[in-house]
């Protein structure tokens, strides 16, 4: 990528007053990561300062790697990558009272604006100011250190690690989408996909209280991890969009009370016409996997079995739970983590190119 | 259709105990009803019989007439049509107690089981033992008599005339749609479809409080009558599912507080796509409307704004409430009743025709 | 108590048909109970009969039984108490095809109108014409065998004991309280009173998933039951009423977190005034217990920080929860089974008076 | 009072850069205003500066009149009295996008913290940071001018005036109870208390759908206000605790299908009662009115029914629904002002004596 250079030069200019050099990981074009010196900058009164200690790599930090966008959302110029972290307190902004230098924190990753009609409702995942860690055109968090609002930052008790407290981020997708869908001991779960938002689910709606959880995937790999997590029952099936039927029939009789709540975390018609179909009349069926736009699917007949759909983006108010989940050992998200990388030039090209590998890896983390 | 007389042999054995013959309108083929005798089930304790004196015609019962199914119910024997009824009381079981001789009574037509989980969690509607009027195998209301449970039936104010308490069932679907939806006075609506459902839909939402209602149709007749039931804002479009992204824009401009609320009433890909997209974030787009049973719409997109789909299938305790709506006022239906027919053989077929023909029927109502 | 004998012997000229005569325990006045002969009604086809096998003592049965009322509903007539109970079937009506002869289930005690407009909502536990065992003026369950609807008999698995699906009845009041409250891995509980239903609503929070459960009683011996059962934080306070203020300094310095859900199972102004204080703004109390009937509270302070105060009746729904809990060892009631007796009328009179007697009862359970 | 010159001293010291002199209404004593200087604090990048054209005087603006507290809040330094307020915007922060100078705005008058867990899951009116216009220690709006963050200022259309704008405050309380109790065309209404906030309710009550609205007051003009306002049902009772019982037969027997939510704009035991009684089994009772701290009610009668109660403090999110009703014509405010003061000395002195005075005002308004 010629223009490379030419940018990084511009990231240069700004990098001088810091007395220890901050460098941080830059996404400057496909496949194209370059550890460089990054600014930050000024602590505000709500802020602190965090050294980042731990960063895990989702699913959407490999689209921004191999392809320089996600969704809607392009990297037009560098952008520091990553968003699941956590850290210790460097320094502490003039208002900040509940936060002190040297503790341990769990970084939320997306900061809303706090003035605008979703934000006051407390749907602030909604937001449509939302700045997110290594979302463009917003830098992200592979960093040595980064700036965060105070409130954004939680404590972790001691018995939780940093790795642990970077594993928020995408427990909170979890958490969320359990939360949303209301799991409780009365619900019965069919989850489509046995990745790592997937396996995620699982531990989240145990925890809920979900008394039975079913998980489906092509990968046999993935459903042994599933099982080892606790799923109650698994099933290997094929991506052939004619099965459907037949899936059904074998998760109804596998799950005899039927299907409550089905979560799809893939995104794929075939995953999604699957979990409609199995969901009892009344229940709900969430999508948190986005593989698919646009996608054909039994839409009437499931709701004419009133069976609502339920969109889950993301999460709030979250890390809270994450973290007494965390120390109440109720979820154990640490053999979730398969790779382990440190943080310089060679390690994290090396750690990119194993999260977009292949299925042997769930969860790729950095220790900084 | 020659099976049919022998068919109707078969149901003429019935017909002896009754003194004054009861009469009711056969669906025997498609396109092929007859009037004969209805033999009744005898009364148990807690029915009541009711001469029938105003049954409206529904898009389901065209279906039947012109098809012999609807959805996956399909006639396979003789069955009395027709569902959207009210009467007076001629007989009151032994333990009825809340209604006399005399009263006029508007009924909703579906008999649930009362026992099982969906019925003692309130959501009878979704009862799988549900027997519902002329929906096959059960028998319809087009007939001079039927024997209905007591507490199906809901006495009409003197100020409610029979055919208003014939279109408590119609009226039911916008009410229970709005209840779902949670219509109030912070809702915009948006519906797609400005037919028979539509229109009761848009009528619902204004008696719940809904401040600006728009109708999308590719009929402008139909448009015009939205507009003359109160329609805030109606918009003319085409079938051309490629101008999804213009009409978006047309809606987001004319609703510039945005849709918070979309109810689709004809469930096509297009209009559902619309719905989806047309709907602000966090919103709710129900569908209502059943005409394809796939679809192909944008789903993922939807879900990353966490706008929920919700379902709609019938109704479950709205007559009261309708009734309310007739007698204050707020909801006046009688303009939507644009055809009238007697119950002969002639006036029946007359009537299922004008109902199956064209946009410039709405209501289509027998008095019997 | 004179009149005595004159009424039994009314319910000795019932008697005749049955083969094996059917015996029951009768209130016939204050502390009189007598077993005699109960002549069932007879078997509709919804219906089962139940060989019951075992029942357990409630509170209100004991309030009957000292004082021949309960709140508002007084005995009038012998009649037959108990009302927490299961067994096995040994006939079935002809309608019935969930159930065989020879299943063992657990019963739910009310049997509802199911045509009401707050049965048709599925808040059936509030039908103004509910029948429940041992409720004046219907008869109970302590018996050999009931007439009962088979849609309120739930098939027992395998490895959940007779006993222990009597023990569904009181944990579907904590089921229910939990429900209505939403308790979830979110929520930190606090309980005023460790007596039968408290304790049993610590059991069900931490099945819903509730993080930290504490419980409050002036007993330390309940305490420490609570304790092995799992009680997170236990306090013995005093009846003093003015030491509301130091109680709910105590409580919150042991839960730092806050009280999300306080549930008071005693009904005392006290206990409902601590309950008020120290949940946190926007939090739930759930008032569970009914000791008293008017109480002084502090109501405003409670409602400028809009603590809602949920009332608890019963439950609905809760007969397969409570099972599944059981079965999958979620929870386990076993431990609060401490007395039993067999049924004759020397064990009944004993069981009573034990259960009447003391603290050091949990439940008392007839084994028959 | 002594201190008052002293006070006001230390007032003077800082009114110095304005060119033109911002006065404000400064309360120093019990029933001492003074009308002052007041030196407003710098324009952040997100505040604007308004010049305040109408402010209505509230109850608890008398409060702290009279007696230089209100509940727990005490007026320990002087203080700028007022906060339903409305004006023209003056001047905008630097990153202000939505408002311009010269639009006319209605002021939420609480600015919380936007950072606290309740903040951040959108219940911020239980903010424990709530900076609250004339609440102490925090100074109010009857001035000149002040400066208000941006977001908590809404812009009124033209067919609604300043003095409306005024009125979103009051409005908003009776908006916030209706959202909280789920106020529709399904739920009659009861309303214990004709006053401000209680004729507020019944606008808010009739425009969320409410079908019957019944007020009940000792004082014979209130009521005959709120038939002029649409009561639909109303009836003068006596202060006698004795008479619930004879209130609640009214009650029932004038709105004879049930009270669905009651709302006591009171607060005294009398009034809580009864509408904790006259309320169906199932439905809500919501406390606005916070006369009482302690009061003796029959809470578990009401627990046993499943009356929630449902506590009502200030509002949040209500201002756009409020001009959206105003705008509409679906609720008519201008009836309630029944007194109108300019913003001088002896004005202001008069409009709070006014206020304070008597049952024949209902909402006093200021035009500056």
């Amino acid at each position: 990528m010629s223009s490379g250079g030419h940018i990084m030069a511009g990231i240069e200019e700004e990098e001088e007053e810091e007395e220890e050099e901050n460098m941080a990981a830059w996404l400057l074009g496909i496949k194209n990561l370059k550890i460089g010196p990054y600014h930050l900058p000024s602590l505000g009164p709500h802020d602190v300062k965090v050294r980042i200690k731990a960063l895990g790599i989702c699913g959407s930090d490999v689209h921004h790697f191999k392809t320089m966008r996600c969704a809607n959302f392009i990297v037009k110029k560098p952008m520091v990558i990553g968003h699941e972290c956590a850290g210790v307190i460097e320094e502490v902004g003039s208002e900040v009272k509940t936060l002190a230098v040297g503790d341990r924190v769990a970084l939320e990753p997306g900061i809303s604006c706090r003035r605008c009609n979703l934000c006051k409702d407390g749907r602030y995942n909604l937001c449509p100011e939302m700045k997110f860690f290594g979302s463009p055109p917003t830098n992200g968090a592979l960093a040595n250190k980064v700036v965060h609002p105070a409130n954004l930052c939680f404590k972790l008790p001691e018995n939780v690690s940093l790795e642990e407290g970077a594993m928020c981020e995408p427990l909170s997708v979890g958490v969320h989408a359990c939360r949303r869908a209301k799991i409780g001991p009365d619900t019965n779960v069919l989850i489509m996909g046995a990745g790592p938002i997937g396996l995620i689910t699982l531990l989240a709606a145990h925890a809920f209280g979900a008394p039975r959880v079913m998980l489906i995937d092509v990968d046999g790999h993935r459903l042994s991890i599933a099982k080892k997590l606790g799923a109650d029952e698994i099933l290997q099936v094929s991506t052939n969009i004619e099965d459907v039927g037949e899936e059904v029939q074998k998760i109804q009789s596998a799950m005899s009370s039927g299907i409550d709540v089905s979560f799809d975390c893939v995104g794929y018609a075939k995953t999604m016409s699957t979990a409609l179909n199995a969901t009892r009349s009344g229940g709900k069926a969430c999508l948190i996997g986005l593989a698919l736009s646009e996608m054909t699917v039994p839409l009437t007949p499931a709701a004419a079995r009133e069976v609502d759909i339920i969109g889950i983006f993301r999460y709030r108010n979250t890390w809270p739970l994450c973290i007494e989940l965390l120390r109440t050992g109720k979820i154990d998200v640490k053999p979730l983590i398969t790779h382990r990388f440190s943080f310089s030039q060679e390690e994290v090209e090396k750690a990119f190119e194993t999260s977009a590998g292949g299925s042997n890896a769930i969860k790729v983390m950095f220790n900084l």
